[in-house]
């Protein structure tokens, strides 16, 4: 029998995702799931996405252009230069999702065996991307005291090698709700241009802000037009994220002719969501506000919830809608299982992603979990009223019951 | 400035698409073009596809199963299950399209530096496929006066070293149109079994079968059940090449847990599209008889107007909807681009794919070319006077003007 890959073997099951056996056999069992585990908006798409789809059915399902419709990267091109990022034509691509730009941009700028510097931690899926690609991803721990805070621009050069070709940062930061502010952004740009890295930025969370600064771009800091490449997606902007239409966006000639010849390959993203995403390029600002702020209540009655619970450490949250939070068990893999496997409250559980899948360092995360806060608020609150009553009876829980509310 | 990835640079550019570029410029200009260079037919998707579209309106757009939507999963296998294919849940993965199922299978099955053999001309993204996944291509050289007839076991054993993994065929062929038959693909197996090879079977063009026998897949050859993988998409049979939506099926259990988990690191295939196949299979046999009976029409057509033609040189054409055809031209890449840039016939021009990207042997298809015969009669009609007016013309013409029919 022929073997497979030591790749496929090496490949991190994700961590917000290799639990589902478990919850498809808990839903068998008539058991409700509050699920947490997953960034997966229960809110509505905007209507001009609708119309959009509605105007193309019937059509003929063609391929499109490998970097995107034409018509839609040029409304796309002209809503990242409302927002203060001018792109030429060739300068954005469109992806099947955030998870292909990603991929793109560590195929185009590294080799196998190159090393990659990233903040961790990070949103689990840059494994999964890091090992078809070869690539190494070397890890900074930031810490739940710090509000997972960016290392300075001095650790990071301490991790440069002569194999270290991007450094990587996720801003508003997936897992951990932290924001990177412009004087953070301009020294690692710094450092990025004086040791000629690229700097790799996952914007998709951009709209999900609760500071009163607004999120720099790497695409808007000077003289780094070569070494910055922006990922992002409608993933989360517009609720879309079964849609799979993301960007890739960089000034840098050569690696986005790199990303166009892999996205050849596969020819083209989905036709009806480009389309369905083009038409929502004219969602009016107020579907944003209306969504930020729903977001931000959400934020808010999950870190006076989890406060509430004994033993529960919830770090300030800034952005996206993530909380990379400490609690107290013994095994986050054992516990995220268990909640799933044995455990009930009133006929529901919750489902939550492991800690450990988000660090690269082994022995970190195991008693933190992240909490995707995308449920509607009463949802929400019966999600952490399971958690408290799980936290009380669960068998490897480190410090006394949970005090009741 | 930091330097873009040697395998960027590696990259092939698709053959079927570089030239759009020239494609742009000439439609610029007013001038028409006829898309003789992909695989894009003109036909309309099956009503039941829409019927999916419409009734998935307004709802969230999700992720879906990184494997596919579950109930799709279960109606696909019951179509293969129709044609003889039986598969357990957990042997069929629904992809981003045919292309994706095929990067999975090489990553699933290779490690960089492993070899693949593949008969030549093969289908151009293959390539595109094997940079990213690290893949040597090791290429069986086949020929237009055998209609390109698939080398003996013998031949495929002599190219087997200790690297090759796997052989990676195409049935019916993209893009010779040629057809192996029962014994071919059972010697072929034979072969893969003895030397503990995969066997991968790209077999999206299954439908389009011009011959009396019908198409044999890999998955129904006996005790290869642990070396058997099937690639398909529903890209050419539903009309729905902007879909993106495909499949990898197999019994090997190590390479689909492998599969699931590159499948986990970019979250799921589009929703709408899954939604929409999923109505899709309920549609009846007519709509791919009526296909099936619409593309023998053009080929044989298309076959009668290019022997017309002085010089030119059709083979057989038993399946898919493509001739790989020899021209009396210098150069397919200058041909091809010439068309584009500096000919046109009362207003329009044809674009074809240059035969050189269909080899991995350099040198090889030089003066060929991949033609789609995905027109209607009447613009295929258009396209054979507009490449016979060319070839008439053309300065690197190789024999004497074409023959006025």
């Amino acid at each position: 029998m022929p073997k497979a890959s030591q790749r496929s073997l090496d490949m991190p099951a994700s961590p917000i995702r290799k639990l589902m056996p478990f919850a498809y056999a808990a839903k068998a069992r008539g058991v409700q799931i509050y699920h947490l585990n997953i960034g997966q908006p229960d809110l509505a798409a905007p209507p001009e996405f609708w119309a959009g789809i509605e105007g193309a059915m019937g059509r003929i399902v063609e391929y499109t252009d490998s970097a995107g419709i034409p018509s839609l990267r040029t409304a796309s091109r002209e809503l990242y230069a409302a927002k203060g990022i001018e792109l030429e034509e060739g300068q954005l691509m469109v992806t099947t999702a955030g998870s292909e730009a990603l991929l793109f941009a560590l195929m185009s700028c590294c080799n196998p065996g190159d090393e990659v510097i990233v903040p961790e931690p990070f949103y689990a899926n840059y494994l999964g991307f890091a090992v078809p690609a070869g690539v190494k991803l070397v890890a900074i721990t930031t810490w739940i005291e710090d509000n997972y805070a960016l290392p300075s621009a001095a650790e990071f050069a301490l991790k440069i090698t002569d194999r270290t070709k991007a450094i990587l940062i996720c801003n508003p930061s997936n897992p951990t709700g932290t924001v990177y502010d412009k004087a953070q952004i301009e020294a690692l740009g710094a450092i990025a241009k004086e040791r000629d890295l690229f700097l790799i930025a996952d914007e998709v969370y951009r709209e999900f802000n609760y500071t009163t600064s607004s999120i720099p771009s790497v695409l808007q800091l000077p003289g780094m037009e070569q070494n910055a490449i922006m990922v992002d997606s409608v993933s989360k902007r517009y609720s879309l994220c079964g849609a799979r239409v993301g960007y890739l966006c960089s000034r840098n000639a050569e690696v986005m002719a790199g990303a166009l010849k892999f996205g050849q390959a596969r020819l083209s993203p989905p036709l009806l969501e480009q389309l369905g995403v083009e038409s929502a390029t004219k969602t009016p600002q107020a579907y944003f506000d209306n969504m930020r702020e729903e977001y931000r209540a959400r934020k808010d009655f999950l870190v006076k919830a989890l406060s509430g619970i004994n033993g529960v450490v919830c770090p300030r949250i800034d952005g996206a809608f993530y909380a990379m939070v400490r609690l107290p068990i013994d095994d986050c893999d054992k516990f995220c299982q268990w909640l799933l496997e044995s455990f009930e409250f009133q006929g529901s559980t919750v489902m939550l992603a492991p800690g450990t899948g988000f660090y690269a360092t082994a022995g970190l995360g195991k008693d933190e979990v992240r909490i995707a806060y995308v449920l509607k608020k009463e949802n929400l609150e019966k999600a952490m009223v399971c958690l408290r009553e799980a936290l009380a009876v669960y068998p490897g829980r480190t410090c006394e019951q949970a005090v009741h509310a």
